[in-house]
């Protein structure tokens, strides 16, 4: 099957939903727009090709592929589950894409549900941010197998640059949860080690070079190295801004930790990251890029 | 200066230094080598070009270029300081190289010591372990500016693969302990983050290969992989064998965290990171590679 | 006001609710009771004086005074807020005590509400397990002044010993969590110590007896010991049967580590003690008191 | 064995040591004393019964009962088994006592050798500071069993309040060493409670109250409580002046956190509650009482 012909519904235009659409629309992709606040349609109205809906059941009744992208888990629940949401009223064989960030255990319990009434719904969470989703170069973490991946490749690749295949519904969410848990935690390394270096008169740029060519490399050192000026084009080197954001990323940690503690699994080292990530908040960091995490270790004058 | 035409010395030959200065030899450097046990010395005794000496002053009288590879730094402060070491017999210029793992500051102590009486001392230590060491692929970093690691580069190829300045003597082992400081942390990280995704029933091997192509990445997930079966050369698929040990790493970072309170810098998740390598290590798991950390993550039956 | 000659109902007879709700009818007091499973009333239906309630709605017309003991907090907003809850149904003037455990801010909402339609609204946390429930040995962490407080002593004396006041809604859960929170890295500290005197060589018992006369003295030393035959009448004598569970006090420290990281407050030590918690249920001791922890400390054989 | 008409040797007059020897000179003990510094004694000499020694082995010939108390293990091993020192130069039967804060081991090592050449040596560290130096109400933990330690009392009783038997020699200083690793953990969690409470708007000394009435209770809720102004007799209601220095403190739990992993014991907990001691450190406060700490939770403006 192949989408590139079909009504695509696309319900949330927040600041990533809306850059997204946007995307679509520009691609030529025959859509059907909904949202919550009537004003946050207006952008995409008036192109032909898109139509705005008034209710989610409009989107439900007219579109072959669904996207949700909605603040919390409780948003997709209620957008799929409630008298007048999808469950209730898309045509068999719709395909429900939910790129939100959610527990992986809801995917699944709605996947599941969708199963039952002959519907489908798998989760393709985003990582790249707003600046990402405007420039069409997110990764999609795609819960599903290569052959369901590579159907919806024509439709993500507007929106997107990397298009991964994950396995199955609630692994898309999964898997970006770890990658983001070891993202946080090798960040946290990353100015641990730099700040020693530097504390024992070493060069951080030299030592990052270093690194970055040994076992410790890791993204965070050759990529989004947090001490300023080492990379010119790291947010390090321009105030930490235009990253994702240390409260992104505390959101994500925090869901690693809250679904491994369902599990009765320990995550030491994460439940550590996660509280520096809330220390660099109470301190007023929240907003900037994740890697002025570094800033907790800087010498007090 | 080339020191390939010299005289080298070679001082300590445990399970490091003996495979070391044999590939030394067998690159046909003039050596005269010493240990405190004569009987280390047999193993490459009888080769043309190879003196045996009887104490630490012979090699001082006779070598340009001396490497110290010893168990500890007080074991490297005794062969420069005592009343028969090499700083009272080694003549005018002779470099002095030691390979040992030791605290920076000793290493910068003992180098401005060594200045004073027209010597040069300066540290560069290894990674690699006896594996690296006997097949000659070590990594050495330098505390030395580019100039002078060129002049090493010769000798030093007969034992290493990679040759890194570090800037300064004492930054060898800055580099050193700031790169197993983040690769022991990344290591940790990789097992939570993996063994999380299995636990929600997410396929290891996917799920490396999803992170090693995302911000996640790090040495150890695409290269040792602590998972077994992930990766067919990976020590996680060979029963953790013949890789750098949990004692060893764990020795590693100890000299980071102390080196950090000595500065009154806080390394909170260095510190973590080490003591889940001491509950490993309470667990019996010292001697298997440090990817073998994972365990403390198996679900108990 | 004094409650004693008041009907008081009383809402949820599970593990905990059951014993109180007895205690309450031995003392002679005048009941109304309810149970979603009708079941769990049997044990206290037929007693002069007590009265069982098929909806939550007739408890509302008849009580003034309604405790309720419910498993989570979107229970108790559910037994408050549905269409036939207490909210709609209760006479002006009637104050609803919640004993269970719940977030704090979901006491002040309900609370507030209350207030908004002439009800009182509080909470009273209890610590004491059910062994406390059963005996009427509970403490009462009251949300409420003092005046307040005193006007439910003589109704709560029927089923605890200590009733403090905590000052206003949803306090009585703060101290709760706050107590707990500490009393929670106490005992992990209390283990690490003596564990550590015990691998020096140190007998625990006279370490205790020390610490208990020392700075390091708090109620896991002196009362709930952990290491086993120190104190004959605490839990890990008895094979950590019978006190406050690992699983119940990891919860309870959760709440901690939640309510503080949606205020942007780190509690690192906190943190790193529930995951001790968490590692200590995935090694099986989820049932067992919490001061089995100490098990993580364990040498290896 | 009564020490008290015995000639008491002192040796180490600091901060610490001179106040003691003040109080054993001013009840009516006599003395023979030593320091490095002779300038150090002036304050002691001139006074009947006292004699200023010029040497370790002056002291050593004439007394039967010998007090060190030294900055580091270092100098107690140098006072001990120098060419000039006690163990070459003191009488049979001489009974040495080290009050300084050594390893447990090194106390060990010496008693041995001491027990070796007819001597006695035993550990028994101290608490309480300068203040307690001064004002005689010092604690002191002795490696001994009861008997030895009663032999001591009356002597021991002129310079301190609480005098406790630890069993053998070294156990003095683990039993110092477990009961600060507990002190430093119990502060730290104090700290995040009451901080806790307070962001969730209650009054930290209504707080207090309920936690020191419960299971939480310890002796930094009780007695040095961090919050300023709720007791008005704890440091923290006087600037953090005066009492145990975080400086302190964390040179204690490190010892303790080193002394576990020279045993391959993980302190989890121990080592997390050291790092923030450090981040405190490096913010400052190295010289503030110890309840300092608290300041790492206040919430930034």
């Amino acid at each position: 099957m192949n989408f590139s012909n079909s009504v695509v519904g696309f319900i949330g235009l927040g600041k990533m939903g809306l850059p997204m659409a946007k995307n679509l629309q520009s691609a030529g992709q025959s859509l059907i727009i909904y949202d919550v606040s009537q004003q946050a349609c207006t952008s995409l109205a008036g192109h032909k090709g898109t139509e705005v809906a008034t209710s989610i059941s409009e989107v439900a009744n007219k579109a072959d592929l669904i996207f949700t992208m909605l603040p919390t888990g409780e948003d997709v629940a209620q957008v799929c589950q409630a008298a007048d949401g999808l469950f209730s009223h898309a045509r068999p064989g719709t395909l429900i894409v939910d790129c939100s960030t959610a527990h992986p255990q809801l995917i699944r319990s709605l996947s599941d549900a969708a199963a039952h009434i002959s519907l489908r719904m798998l989760d393709a969470p985003v990582s790249g941010g707003v600046v990402g989703a405007v420039a069409g170069t997110l990764t999609f973490m795609v819960g599903a197998d290569q052959v369901t991946t590579d159907s919806l490749r024509p439709v993500l690749s507007a929106m997107g640059k990397k298009i991964v295949s994950c396995g199955a519904p609630g692994h898309g969410q999964v898997a970006k949860i770890c990658n983001n848990l070891l993202l946080g935690i090798s960040m946290i390394g990353t100015c641990e080690a730099l700040s020693l270096g530097a504390r024992h008169g070493m060069d951080p740029a030299m030592l990052t070079e270093i690194i970055a060519s040994s076992t410790g490399n890791n993204w965070c050192v050759s990529t989004n190295n947090p001490w300023p000026g080492v990379l010119p084009d790291a947010p390090s080197s321009h105030g930490y801004a235009h990253g994702g954001s240390i409260q992104t990323l505390a959101k994500d940690m925090g869901l690693a930790v809250q679904t491994a503690s369902e599990q009765h699994m320990p995550l030491l080292l994460g439940a550590v990251a996660k509280q520096l990530y809330e220390m660099a908040m109470n301190q007023g960091l929240s907003d900037l890029d994740f890697s002025s995490v570094i800033k907790l270790y800087a010498e007090s004058k």
